[in-house]
């Protein structure tokens, strides 16, 4: 059974479906929205490999044009040079402004397609087809994309959206484990964002998600839909879209002080700590319950994520490092931390003034030897 | 005197003002607009050396924190490899989304600094202080920015709108004769698209215009005019912004035949052949009485701009190789040509049903040695 959520952003608004057997359908759902068009394929070498044909067949059974445009795997693939290839690529093609660009792969080819599609011919339009857990959840909705800077990650791109996405379930059968369950960091947060119902639902069905029963479908939906709503409300990230950064601040001091070395933490593991970290953080400003704290742990405990700095292998962290980290994000305004916070289950907001100090206090405690979770 | 106009495009409105020293008052309007803004010069070796410091006094009187990236001057700069660096110097500066960029100099600067702004951090604020007339009248205005690719020119880029304009008449003295001639051709074509009002004026009042007498900010505010009224309707060229490209894609297709070399042919003077190719086209097809070619052609004539492609200095150029560059351009809609033709002074259209064949015929008449202009 496909699900659909529909993004309403006015003459930008798209479809996103959720089911099984989406990459085989790709080529009569396209067609029947775009009557000849043509269309490139970006993708990396490892998607490419898992579902480059099928998508190819899909294609060429409904008689649309293509060609395909791969990319190495990996986060390094999100740079100006890969940028730089696949928009010549697009052009060498003779792409014309209304031919379709597909992004067939995870978030790393999605935010790097999607920023290629949006400068080529000064914006072509694109279709996300996100084959990982993350994107289907996160970066195929709400039409960020870019690339890395030397400055940091995604310093560079547009706000660009998809005319259509089509999350595929059976795609993320082919994904490991370990990003699997790293993706659902990210389902969860839309729970503690503002939905204590969705994370009461998750605490029940989690079970089933991850057996890939019908709950994971519903429960990408749920995020999508959850996600969808912050974006429609606020596109270009004046306000309220900030919120979609619960633990993310956190998260992205964890990457960088790492190293950015995906052995140790991938994305969705930093944010399921993050989320502990920020509701941690909240209770002690004595904002949330300590009840709270314990079941956002227990809950991303129990499906095998990550839920505190001690968690990472390798190399100790220190305090230090993670506030420098925190104070060089792009969260910053005017020299003052902006951090989301929460009062409760799913009762999160933009805190713009936190401290620094408060900051540092609080990692130094959490990373004393007995500076541990609360659980 | 300043004159000034307004963009009107709702929220992203912006206003052009148009008169002498705005270079040494931009600080002050700067200021006065976005309070405690810090911003970042980008400009080329030659406009920084020309006005520079013009501009940073000014900064600094009104307690503007700046910094200043400079480029080679000249089309080569378009390119990724100037923009991955003015990007980058962008976010090394640590300026963050509300600051600003000001783009000082002449197209390229205009084109490859909005394009930066538009991607850094998602989207930042600019500035265009146009010291080009070209600048002033045309690519300053209208939110087109891009780069150039292998596959052709401007081919990457955004729809990215400045939030000010400062087009400083004083700035266009120190220009090379030609290149305010070749300027001159864009101004010309405002009236040959739909202002016949404005073309005979221009008649009147071109030797003022060369002689910087008032009627030159007049001039450049009646352009800006013409051209903000044509991108307000029109904004990412679906449809009549397209009227702009009158003369351009003969223009392009001479430019290209020439590589590019400036020292053959610069883009005002393909444009100012190209206007009257595109009426002598349209005469030949019943469109166009033979009485406004020789009026568009002497008008051209008299300020000293090339009228005929026999004008043009070196090899001789021939009839199939302008062809292949008219089939290349961008303005191509699944294969079939589109030309901006005209039914007579001011009266031009977008014809999107060209056929190649007479255009080829066109060309080879005028390429005959017999195959002079009418006039």
């Amino acid at each position: 059974m496909t699900e659909t959520v529909t993004v309403e952003l006015g003459k930008r608004s798209y479809r996103i479906d959720i089911g099984a057997g989406l990459i085989e359908g790709a080529g009569e759902v396209v067609t029947a929205q775009r009557p000849g068009v043509r269309c490139a394929i970006v993708t990396d070498d490892n998607v490419d490999a898992a579902h480059g044909d099928a998508l190819r067949a899909s294609l060429d059974k409904a008689g649309i044009g293509h060609t395909t445009l791969s990319v190495p795997p990996g986060e390094p693939s999100k740079c100006y040079a890969m940028f730089e290839k696949v928009v010549n690529g697009l052009l060498e093609a003779r792409l014309e402004r209304g031919d379709l660009v597909l992004a067939l792969g995870g978030g790393v080819v999605g935010d790097l397609a999607g920023f290629a599609a949006s400068v080529t011919r000064r914006g072509m339009d694109f279709v996300q087809i996100p084959t990982s857990l993350l994107a289907q959840v996160d970066s195929s909705v709400g039409g960020k994309t870019g690339i890395n800077a030397p400055a940091g990650k995604n310093l560079v791109g547009a706000f660009h959206q998809p005319v259509l996405v089509l999350a595929d379930t059976g795609a993320l059968a082919t994904l490991p484990p370990r990003e699997f369950r790293a993706g659902y960091a990210e389902v969860a947060k839309y729970g503690l964002i503002d939905r204590p119902d969705f994370f009461q639902w998750l605490e029940k069905n989690s079970d089933e998600v991850f057996a890939f029963g019908p709950a994971l479908a519903q429960a990408i939906a749920a995020s999508c839909r959850a996600k969808a709503e912050i974006v429609v409300a606020d596109e270009t990230e004046k306000g309220q879209r900030a919120l979609l950064n619960l633990g993310h601040t956190f998260a992205h001091a964890l990457e960088g002080a790492c190293g950015y070395d995906g052995a140790r933490l991938v994305h969705g593991e930093a944010v399921a700590i993050g989320l502990v970290l920020a509701h941690e953080f909240s209770n002690r400003m004595n904002l949330c319950d300590a009840d709270t704290v314990v079941r956002v742990c227990d809950h991303l405990k129990k499906v095998g994520l990550p839920t505190k700095i001690g968690d990472i292998p390798g190399p100790r962290l220190d305090a230090d490092t993670l506030s420098r980290f925190i104070a060089q994000d792009k969260k910053v305004k005017r020299g003052r931390l902006t951090f989301i916070l929460t009062k409760g289950l799913g009762q999160s907001y933009i805190a713009d003034d936190v401290p620094p100090d408060e900051v540092l206090a609080f990692l130094k405690e959490k990373l004393t030897p007995s500076g541990n979770n609360l659980s």
